[in-house]
């Protein structure tokens, strides 16, 4: 197994724990078995959905159906294992902390194709990781939680950046790799540890 | 009039219906008349919508005008006719459900102009009967009601599911059609009958 | 500087103020940084994205990096001013009245490169001009103001209908510009003042 086939699978393990993550949040908001399928089929897929009707070209979940199976996979699992969340929760966290690295340099990779600037790579990086879940929570009427309290995004931003700065330098795409996922995945499991998020904007104005 | 001119005319009624529903919805959330005229159009049309963005093809209703009319109809209709609803009430629901069971099976012969395998089939018609109403019920602020409690998303996937069998069978067109979306009006009318939703997933996890 | 030029560098003033007024919004509901970006790029961006979305053509942003620039400015801008905002109002609720009627009328044009009748290019000015506030809302867990204060989509209607009609009559590109521009500001601006509508700035800051 290479090492493109490694990204590719550790990838697929993002879409699948955010399917499972999606079909969490929808069980928890009361939802019948159709609704937590889709928000777990959002919260897998959203993001580089987004992406891609952005980038006006193929959506990649509809030509490449691993994407899919990913999903029904996550949704079984997850109906299967409900009642045992609370212990598996550290667990989520982890591969959800992996999935978005991974999601983060993947998206950031595609847009590498287009002939676009590095802003926009960081950006299409950032809304591949981030927009499922964001899609997700409008689903289920709230405000996004990226955009109120955690540090997920600015640690995907910090991984990107780093990525750019890494192929600047010459970095293999295997040591570039790892290195901005690991940056990605150390942010924010360091900032979760620690409490911290980035500060609200002062209220009054 | 031949088989395919019924169909089109059909669901086209269904856009129609589905107009009429938004509009009645963004009235009861006291919305003014641009407000109004949004809902009833992403009610009507933003099903299919949704699904020619995702497969990247050009938006129906954009160059297929009608679409467009039949949404100023049904906002006109809803407009004068909106004090007698109560008494029109059921013949509303017999219109919207042949709606969706024409949307779904309509949404799934589009998708079939692509190389997709059965499970995007009844993806893509589920998407074209149902995200209309899920992006009126988004927009007007609201988790969308067919993730909560309807039965309206399984009789869809049960028709979907009936048409690709009879396919596989070797119905013919007008066969297959009319039998698949006798199953999801007769599943959908049954289930309002008996008020059964398909159960609401446990609260605790 | 000719007359297209003023036309690119006014609009760009409404990506520009929208930016900063998605900013301010999204400091009223206490999002953090990444949040208020996010909002930002979409009340400036967000009409102009789901108008290239529908018409399956490329989004404008992704190959003209100056609109991703006007974002951030108007994201740095909003950030030092926002404490003087209560008194820059109504210069903001000026820009961003010029910025839906360019908006307006530039979303109608770029409509108009396809073979579109009347009735289209009108709710493609409309989109353009008002679904970036529209998305933002919508993110913001509220229903689009633009929903329940109709005069902002109205002006819009009414300034794209004159500019069909100036068309029609024969009247040169700077002509009916200026002329259906002038027409949305003035709609707004009289709404405002006589309190038909209150401005999207006005709340809270």
């Amino acid at each position: 197994m290479d090492f493109n086939n490694i990204i590719f699978w550790l990838s697929n393990l993002g879409t699948l724990v955010f399917a499972i993550s999606g079909f969490i949040t929808a069980v928890n908001k009361k939802l019948d078995h159709f609704g937590a399928f889709v928000i777990a089929f959002v919260t897998g897929l959203g993001g580089g959905t987004l992406r891609d009707v952005l980038l006006n070209t193929d959506v990649a979940w509809i030509y490449d159906p691993i994407n899919l199976y990913l999903v029904i996979i996550g949704v079984i699992l997850a109906y299967f294992l409900k009642d045992r969340f609370s212990r598996l929760r550290k667990m989520l966290f982890l591969f959800d902390t992996i999935g978005i690295s991974l999601f983060t340099i993947h998206g950031l990779q595609v847009a590498q194709k287009y002939d676009l600037n590095g802003f926009y790579l960081i950006i299409f990086g950032v809304i591949t990781a981030t927009f499922g879940g964001a899609i997700r929570d409008i689903l289920c009427d709230e405000i996004p939680l990226i955009f109120r309290k955690e540090i997920y995004a600015t640690a995907c931003v910090a991984g990107a950046v780093a990525y750019l700065g890494f192929e600047a330098i010459g970095f293999s795409l295997v040591l570039k790799t790892i290195l901005s996922c690991a940056i990605i995945i150390v942010i924010r499991t360091v900032a979760v540890i620690k409490n911290y998020s980035i500060p609200v904007l002062k209220e009054k104005v």
